[in-house]
């Protein structure tokens, strides 16, 4: 290493360069053996994200053990001019934790961060960004307290990623996105610069929520290396309810009248169409819940802490048979017990699994406004259907919020190259109708590389713009995580 | 008009300079005669902050009439170089609203746009920035339902202003601060582009939450026009409840047995010390709604929605039955009937006003971690009366939320420079200790143009420095109210 090489333009790191000879060793001296590898059987699984769509490479793979450690690490990346991909379980689905193919980025893991304390008394997680969410779920129940955000990836999924690509879930209904579950962070910026936000104040009005701007950032701004995180009273009792339908706007009525006589008990509220059903009875070789046949079933949950336990089974009987009555529904069946109950979960958890094994389709994660949905998603199954006869709509999820994950399935004797023809068609119709609604093309599985170009052809000019603005001010050098939700310009 | 005069250069904004001499004329072509007025009646009383601490001159007074009479304003200041101060109730506590002595400003009142529309079924109220916050709680009313956030300035305190300074309040233990409770925005930005944020979406992940950004920021990266905000079920029974303890130790403890105990229901926890209560009791010759002496008072409100309100009385009395058990207070007094609750508030309420007609004091609204309020404040406490003889500590305020107003009165006998001197060491001291206990020099009020000085000293720099960096990427020339939060340097 007697040859000086200038490093890297920083001006120029948006298009980046192949990094200094010296600075895997630089690395290397940095992290300690266990904290940096070029080993391709340890590096490898984590260049292709889960859904298999994207791969990259990679200058190696870090693994730094601490806050300061990930500083130190921005620090070298930042005088060397090097590109940084966070990544935590890799369980994303737009692409947003795999490298681009140059290999002249890094890969920066949060997994060796993982430790979680629970402070029951404030009730409040104090996690590590590499803090597998399962594991959370556990230390929270471990205090009789839990943290109110599931989904299907949760045993890779990590506290970094969720904060970073704020994501939702089956409960956001009652408990609202990551967003409104964070209460503190710790983020290193671009120049290894350590931004202390943990203080766990409920008030705090110093101008400018530097924490909100981070979640749901993507790593394009900074890396969370801790987060403080809202817990709530473990579950004391619930009931899971299947019911069957004849309408999407049926269940919208059931969902306004379960809100106004069930409050805050209302847990969960998920939908799908009889299609999705047989798919994933099939799938799982299931009983179904229900005898006859429905149009539309929706999957409901209500919860109790203590104080409620005892009047909940009542309370439930109550809202059903009123909203029997009313014609609101045409059958239901309260899960007898808590086995039962898992079994209903397990239809609505495993329909993305057995919709991917049914054959190929293309699949759009929306939202708009909630009571727009149910005419939005007949409107858009008339104009697919209409265009791309064949083609099935399937349209399934988190009624409640307005976001329903639409999968359009090819007929079974489409061409080979349908993914990259027909799909993309598909996903036009449905993105310009969708933002024609005021809705959201990403309702919560992010933007990453998958959806950049779709963001950018449909997003108000002004917001992309003011985006642009607050990357380039963040990290004007562009190293964080590019080619990722926001292209500086 | 013949002879030209080159528009204020942009760069130098910051340090502003006199308009342009056709500025005016036309601000006026644009507003219309209701829009824009310079006569000083009608000027005046908008030029000096409610608690009567700042004066400040304008160019003039434009009152828009729509976000399109924004936008085109913008337009014309951002040519023009011409700073602009927004204003709402003028109501704010920290000279926020108020513009500096140069009178190059231009004074920006929202209040002729308040047009409100309540969405019964979505649960929403669409509020111009202008709108009043009383009026918005009659109008939401009138749906049976409520918004849930009120403040001492309820009478003037508008939309536009709460969003922009992230108001709290009374209700925030359950309800949340400003920024809970808003769902979409439309702001107008320094160069007049118009953001609409205010398509209500329950889920959308595509990328910075840019609505966030401009809520609590006082003003400095655009003007917000419009609020979607949320609204919540009319309360349809509640308990108010005026208890006497011991200590603060020993009203954090009843707060907390209140919490398990009562859940959701709990809405409202403040705590006053004695002498607060004698004073606000003197202030409004009212009753004492307790018998005995104690030394720290606390009122207590619980809430519930219809389907809750007929066991709520049995709740609430079980709840406090077992607290008084335990020896969690000395005694206690449920409000009777609606009058008598009112009354209760009212004591609340007024203390502010009476603390000040009691005499001369120097003010905080600190906030810490809300385990660590009752030792905080005992600290202060002694530091202060060591320091300072003489000088009576009150702290009252919102103990759920950690979020205390600390008054520190001045012995009779003060000298007439003693705001100049004394209460400013008073305040380094409170505002070092509450800095170094991770909580906040401004929990509710803000920073306006009376805290900036103290942000700027006791804040992190990493923090201080993304601020000023954000500032300037979204209003490159310093024009939106300057001097107020952040300078941008």
């Amino acid at each position: 290493m007697s040859e000086r090489i200038e490093p890297a333009s920083r001006e120029n790191a948006a298009t980046s360069s192949k990094p200094n000879p010296s600075f895997e060793s630089q690395v290397a001296d940095l992290l300690g053996p266990k904290g940096f590898t070029r080993d391709a059987a340890a590096v490898d699984p984590w260049l292709t994200d889960w859904r298999g769509r994207y791969t990259g490479r990679a200058v190696g793979l870090a693994s730094p053990a601490s806050t300061q450690e990930v500083s130190a690490l921005l620090q070298l990346c930042a005088k060397e001019g090097v590109p940084v991909v966070p990544q935590g379980g890799n369980s994303g689905m737009v692409g947003g934790a795999t490298p681009d193919k140059t290999g002249n980025a890094l890969l920066l893991s949060l997994r060796r961060m993982d430790d979680v304390t629970i402070d029951p008394q404030a009730k409040q997680a104090i996690c590590e960004a590499g803090v597998i969410l399962q594991n959370l779920h556990e230390a929270a129940a471990g205090e009789e307290l839990r943290f109110p955000l599931s989904l299907g990836g949760k045993g890779s999924a990590t506290v970094g990623g969720l904060v970073s690509t704020n994501a939702g879930g089956t409960q956001v209904l009652r408990h609202g996105v990551m967003r409104a579950l964070v209460e503190g962070l710790e983020i290193v910026l671009p120049d290894g610069t350590v931004l202390d936000l943990t203080s766990p104040l409920k008030k705090d009005n110093r101008g400018f929520d530097l924490k909100q701007l981070f979640i749901g950032s993507e790593g394009t701004l900074g890396i969370v290396t801790k987060a403080v995180l809202a817990l709530v009273p473990a579950i004391a009792a619930r009931q899971v309810v299947w019911v069957g339908l004849d309408s999407l706007e049926a269940a919208r009525e059931l969902l306004l009248h379960c809100e106004r006589s069930m409050g805050q008990a209302l847990e969960g509220f998920e939908v799908l169409p009889d299609s999705c059903y047989r798919t994933v009875l099939a799938y799982l070789d299931a009983r179904p819940p229900l005898e006859g046949t429905h149009a539309w079933h929706a999957l409901l949950e209500f919860d109790a802490d203590r104080e409620g336990a005892a009047t909940l089974p009542a309370r439930v009987e109550a809202c059903l048979a009123d909203a029997l009555e009313r014609g609101l529904f045409e059958d239901a069946a309260i899960a007898s017990n808590e086995k039962q109950a898992e079994t209903f979960w397990q239809l609505r958890e495993m329909i993305a699994v057995a919709e991917r094994a049914h054959g190929r389709a293309v699949q759009h994660d929306i939202s708009v406004a909630p009571a727009l949905m149910p005419a939005t998603l007949g409107e858009l199954e008339r104009a697919i259907v209409e265009q791309f006869p064949d083609h099935e709509v399937r349209g399934f999820g988190h009624l409640g919020d307005g976001n329903i994950h639409l999968h359009v399935l090819a007929p079974a004797e489409a061409p080979n190259n349908w993914d990259d023809t027909t799909a993309k068609q598909i996903s036009d119709l449905v993105y310009r109708h969708v933002s024609e609604k005021g809705g959201s093309i990403s309702a919560e599985h992010g933007i990453g590389q998958d959806k950049l170009s779709t963001l950018e052809a449909t997003r108000d000019p002004a917001a992309l713009s003011l985006m642009r603005s607050i990357k380039r001010a963040v990290d004007p050098h562009g190293l964080m995580n590019p080619g990722k939700l926001v292209q500086p310009k």
